[in-house]
């Protein structure tokens, strides 16, 4: 082919960055041996913020575009992933932007479109591959491993919950490709499995612009055989697989045995055929037959790559995504802005504070650059970093040298969490709590009588110990913040930057690991399981809840107009459903509600206004309250004359509920606007009438196996 | 001191030979780069071989000596790890020589006579440290954390099961040094408990000669506050350590806060100096203090390293630690031993076909060299070796090249297994079966139509799926063989060696693991909990059972006579306890049972004689069996005339079982001697009169703790 462009359909990753990946070649040194390598998804989830996501992704494709231009990658990336963050125990959670439906639907439609380059375009930038199609959040939970793993999920939670983000990609964002996954579904592997390939995909969804194929979780079809027990035929079980549309096998098991499969008269040519066609379709939907003059994307180089504004980008991220968890007042720290000013001693503590691959988390590639905390304080002016790491393994060893370090502070910056080591491809984790030895030394040094502050690294634990104890003066949440994420908290701990994040998961209470199995994939609370309910919408005794994070300053908020409906607070659900030309009667918008934002304290910061809907409409048990709308507002300075409003949408797929065959459904009933959390300002509207099915789901065939 | 002798308080380990470890420096190359590495305890466990275990001990204490006086090491080693292996799921499994405390005990006896150079010599060669001290056998099972375990043991488990090898350490065998445990034992923490640092350990066992110490697992007094709990402050969290017994804190607990806690009058200076006193003392017991001509291991050096003899032994324990579990007269393979003859070509596959370090287990050093099994045949005349790695990660990548393989051999040996990254410190098992990916390709080659050979490596997995399959021909285990592991293995395959080793402990059904919590102690089976039973005594239902073991002949055992008793049959319980003058009435000899042995078939071979008590005889539930005897017979040659004798040595304490207050008593009633496994032949004797007890188990104190 022309100009360099290659496509190669091994595996390749850009989960936030071009990443180490068979299909991603990285030189050793030099141009070309390294990408911008961002926050993990649940930071950027944490943002609240779609164009900061386009905008990510928009970095990610344009490299992989450059790298691609010199033979250094394919074009079809295998990301995102966006099975919901069900349980916190996954090990994986930190690879998708949280636990809900519609925030992963609108991080995942800004996502596409940066990484596609629109939606449908004439030349799609990169293919985007939605994984893992569909209800994969186990790796291996107490020996119930993903490759075998039977998720038994009604329609309701499948069609409200586990599908509304594949929903997105496939319908509304045009993903270029699906990858099934490794579980099986009510007992029937993804990769053989007709109804979620063809009747919900391909059908219901019309994922059928040419070039869309599915593509298997590396050996899933393997699995189908062994250990599912699918088909008492290894012949019998690609044929299923072929047949159900997985196009392509990661793995060897459609050479080893299609042929046999065709001899033995379980096929025909035709299926062959169209997973071809849809293969070598989506090389020409990228471009690659083209001339080189074709496309933009082709004069991309290395002066694309890790450009100064992709590293701000970077750590602009990381910022956005950092949550405040508690602060007596410490926060921001007062550092000189002088050399002549004494210095302000802050230790540095613990596993993550000089932290520089941990940072990335998984999926990730060479960064320009991997600027711990301890690195960033101590090229800031005003500060005098001292430093102690880990104190464990053994675990007291290291406990002296923190506490001469201690010693030697004005403040005390405790940095630490789960690693990937804890939380991870095939690692789920039992505790979600801070360990027995951590808790002794963070007290031992929250006890020294100086300001204490705790910089929790990783995905969610339990921070109770912390948040209701006396000596810890402010607890952040910085999750894994890529290749500048030490740049990022120190601007957050000094007020460089002021912290805007929310919770993008429910921070659990320890004991909840004992309360669900991880293989109950049920959401809503079950007395006789025992099941007390999953996220936000379900459960309501989260030690921080979903949504949650402060600021340096205070905001009040109220629900100032329903735009062009200034008085009305009632509709008739038949009117809602004329003069709608969607073809998805769920898009059709219902309205725009207009929130005042008032920074009613002293720092300029930004601030997340989020919307939820609450009330008694639709089917019984009915959710805590939803998310159904948010935006980012940036630097809203303080007073009364900046003040300012955001509009936040709703469309009648926001006001629906799903009924328990799945479809969704309007119902007539009482409807609250809730704003922030914890609830800041509210708005009640009813809808009257008859309830509208605005989208009727498909049903489950027979779901017999061998 | 003189001659570079020199005792560190550093950790040193020397499981299965010379250990990496703080305390043990090897050179990077050259003179002191390494140690002889025998193969890990189950291996040598399987051997049912004390002499080889003393010889063993003897080669590990004589490197260690000689690595002392080039100041490379100290003097006192964290060996051996003699918790019985209750559970397959338990990670550190394959540290110990199996399940059955008879079994342990032996084998105990016979390394620290090895290791210490005697039982209470003149000068200790070096100190052994009995571990976990007590009860000590989950690493991380379902959160399940060995830092804030609390085990629940009655005390009838505890003195019969949990604390048999213990005894044999102090009371018997006189160990230099012990170690508190992690765990906490019914509410209190090991290193904190009187009741089993005193009243059990140093009263009851009378083991209080000078330098007797307790040392801590590492920072297990740390956790005795957290996550523990025991004490509300760390003060008294290190004066309760202190007072109950332990002498030394791998740690910084006893630095950090016994000043403090003294401070607090929580203890008076006596006890410290109690402490000091034990721990100078085994100084002096080791010699520390004597001139260097006053012991002749301070003349030992580097060519006493590693001999040639050393090496030997290294192979010679991992030959007689090979279990035979199937052979359809595959094996021994018949190999040219000429250079003129064609070739048997032998295909070698799986993640353990080239497997070197991964022979080695955990808590092993450098060794002179690694013999894999591959190297091993590509060295042998007469095979013509073929390779295929691990056909896995992703899976079914390496299929393709497997089955070459294959296809190009005469006989396929597949070897695999569980490796140290399944099992381990910190890492128990969820699952004890094959993969569903393996378990494909194992069934895809075997039905090549080839010979088809298991060499399943690691600790016992449930090989059910293989054992019944018509297209495996043979299966051996090889657990982790250390350096010379894959000369050993073929040596087994090629009948070099004829197989003896018996399996040291149960294979369970894959099942199992969810038919029992780790967490549950109980070793009898309980209808309530719904517990199947732990070990061969109690649970009926293995895969195959302890002590299993084909050879390549067939041995022929009856039950000759009882040795200066030959028509006796019954006994007067009052006529056993005259005339022994032992101060423990357990160890009083009862009378030797001797077996005949006969090789009734082709091949000289090793022969493990088993001898187990069943019948009714003390309280119920009684157990199936249990071990009370054993020897190794060497090189049994074919044919009548070479018709051999061993003698089976039974104690009062063999034929005494224990009550629920753990009393070790006598009972009368029928007693059942069996020998093999299956049972190959039996012997029917009687104890009449009054029961009598042998050793009054001292009851648990108030177990209070904050």
């Amino acid at each position: 082919m022309s100009g360099g462009l290659t496509c190669a359909w091994n595996s390749e990753e850009a989960l936030h960055g071009l990443a180490g990946s068979p299909g991603v070649n990285f030189a050793a040194s030099g141009e070309w041996s390294y990408a911008t390598s961002f926050p993990a998804p649940i930071v950027m989830g944490a943002a609240f913020d779609d164009e900061l996501i386009e905008k990510v992704a928009t970095v990610i494709s344009t490299e992989a575009r450059a790298y691609n231009n010199v033979n250094r990658s394919g074009l079809d990336y295998w990301t995102p992933n966006i099975n919901p963050y069900r349980d916190p125990r996954w090990g994986r959670g930190h690879e998708t932007p949280g636990e809900d439906p519609f925030h992963i639907k609108s991080y995942v439609k800004s996502l596409l479109q940066g990484l596609q380059g629109g939606v449908n375009p004439q030349t799609l930038k990169i293919i985007a591959t939605c994984k893992h199609f569909t209800a994969y959040d186990i790796e291996d939970w107490h020996g119930n491993e993903r490759y075998g793993f039977d998720a038994i999920i009604n329609s309701q939670d499948l069609a409200e919950y586990y599908m509304q983000p594949f929903q997105q990609c496939a319908r509304d964002s045009k993903a270029g490709s699906f990858m099934c996954s490794y579980n099986a579904l009510n007992g029937v592997p993804t990769c053989a499995d007709p109804y979620i390939l063809q009747d919900l995909l391909r059908t219901h969804w019309n994922w059928t612009d040419p070039g869309n194929y599915v593509v298997s979780d590396c050996d899933a079809v393997q699995n189908a055989y062994l250990p599912h027990g699918f088909k008492p035929t290894r012949e019998e079980t690609v044929a299923a697989a072929l047949q159900a549309g997985t196009d392509l096998d990661c793995g060897q098991y459609y050479p080893l045995h299609l042929p046999d499969a065709f001899s033995q008269g379980l096929f025909n040519e035709t299926v062959v055929d169209n997973a071809l066609v849809k293969l070598y379709s989506a090389l020409v939907r990228l471009g690659y037959f083209d001339p080189e003059s074709s496309s933009s994307y082709r004069s991309l180089g290395w002066t694309d790559v890790s450009t100064p504004d992709s590293e701000n980008l970077a750590r602009q991220a990381a910022e956005e995504g950092i949550v405040l968890l508690k602060n007596n007042g410490i926060l921001p720290l007062k550092v000189p802005d002088d050399n002549n000013s004494q210095k302000l001693s802050v230790a540095f503590i613990g596993g993550w504070a000089n932290g520089t691959t941990i940072m990335q988390g998984t999926y990730a590639g060479p960064a320009p650059y991997l600027h711990s905390a301890l690195m960033a304080a101590q090229n800031r002016t005003g500060i005098n970093a001292l430093y102690a790491g880990s104190p464990g393994d053994p675990t007291t060893d290291g406990y002296p040298r923190a506490i001469a370090a201690a010693q030697q502070a004005d403040v005390i910056v405790y940095m630490d969490g789960p690693t990937t080591a804890d939380e991870s491809e095939s690692n789920d984790r039992n505790l979600i709590r801070w360990s027995g030895e951590r808790i002794d030394i963070m007290t031992q040094l929250a006890g020294m009588g100086k300001p204490f502050i705790i910089a929790q690294m990783g995905d969610q634990i339990d921070n109770a110990p912390f948040l209701k104890h006396e000596n810890v003066s402010a607890i952040i949440w910085g999750g894994y913040p890529g290749q500048a994420g030490g740049d990022a908290i120190l601007n957050i701990l000094t007020g460089e930057v002021a912290p805007a994040g929310r919770l993008p998961v429910t921070e659990y209470p320890a004991d909840y690991v004992n309360q669900v199995p991880m293989t109950d994939m049920s959401l809503r609370p079950n007395k006789a399981t025992g099941n007390p309910g999953r996220t936000y919408m379900w459960y309501n005794n989260a030690t921080l809840p979903f949504g949650y994070g402060l600021h340096y300053t205070n905001f009040s908020v109220s629900v100032e107009n329903v735009k062009g409906n200034n008085k009305k607070s009632e509709w008739a659900i038949s009117d809602l459903a004329t003069g709608c030309s969607e073809t998805y009667k769920d898009l059709c918008p219902f309205l725009n509600v207009t929130v005042s934002v008032e920074n009613a304290g002293q720092v300029t910061s930004d601030y997340v206004a989020l919307g939820f809907l609450a009330g008694d409409h639709g089917p019984s048990p009915r959710p805590l309250k939803r998310l159904v709308a948010y935006t980012r507002l940036h630097d809203v300075k303080p007073g009364s004359s900046s003040k300012t409003t955001t509009s936040l949408s709703l469309s009648l797929g926001s006001l629906a509920r799903h009924n328990e065959r799945g479809d969704l459904v309007l119902y007539p009933g009482e409807y609250k606007f809730l704003v922030d959390v914890p609830t800041a300002a509210e708005w009640t509207f009813a809808l009257t009438g008859e309830e509208l099915v605005l989208d009727k789901w498909p049903q489950p065939r027979g779901r017999a196996g061998t």
